[in-house]
């Protein structure tokens, strides 16, 4: 059985293409802005400048039949299982950024630092990093 | 748009209601199973006993109109907007879980700790920790 992932929002980004993209988004990734969806808007109400967030994309621009890569597109390094990189061609397009809350310009905007994502892209969920933990 | 995410796996876990399960993987998840469809060998491949990973799953048992709640289900906590919590109820129910590698019995099954699971949900990705990063 499959599932349907709705888009909460959108990222706008100066980056339009993956050739110009940094392969994670704490190795220079442009300032970028969230846009959300108004019927979301009570969902986004606590999260704050300053905060520490995760956020979900769906990478609408990869592949999904690739199961190998070589990692960081280094041809050099040897074939892969891609569940053990972090490339965005996998069988879920799934992007996990953790980027900090630079400004909440409005109720349904976040500007945020560290977002390797591609302008466009969907986003499709938004939480917390947990104290302590860092992560995940 | 929406998008079709495709399980590529599930959970098997001693796990089987919510109000069992801890909140967090690393408040006392029991050892739990990956299995994976078998479509999805060549990338697994490279996952192996030891490795710190991210699973993303689908939390097929939760609500997904709901966006604000009071954190850890505790009525004394003021109601929050759901993208600054954890909950399983949310608009695209995507959990996310850093777990460790306990095994690799067969090439389509890990053994993990400190996933906190229901038995039988989808798992949707899986993903490094990156070095240095500690998450996400």
């Amino acid at each position: 059985m499959n599932f349907d992932v709705r888009p909460i929002g959108y990222v706008q980004s100066s980056l339009h293409d993956r050739a110009q993209a940094p392969k994670q988004g704490f190795e220079g990734a442009p300032e970028s802005r969230i846009v959300f969806d108004a019927a979301y808007r009570a969902a986004l109400a606590d999260v704050r400048a300053g905060d520490e967030i995760i956020v979900l994309t769906w990478l609408d621009r990869a592949r999904r039949d690739i199961l190998t890569t070589h990692p960081r597109d280094d041809r050099r390094l040897p074939l892969t299982g891609i569940f053990s990189t972090r490339s965005p061609d996998r069988p879920n397009p799934i992007g996990l950024h953790r980027v900090k809350v630079i400004a909440v310009p409005d109720a349904l905007t976040l500007v945020v630092a560290d977002l390797e994502a591609l302008d466009q892209t969907p986003v499709i969920d938004v939480k917390p990093v947990l104290p302590g933990r860092g992560d995940a």
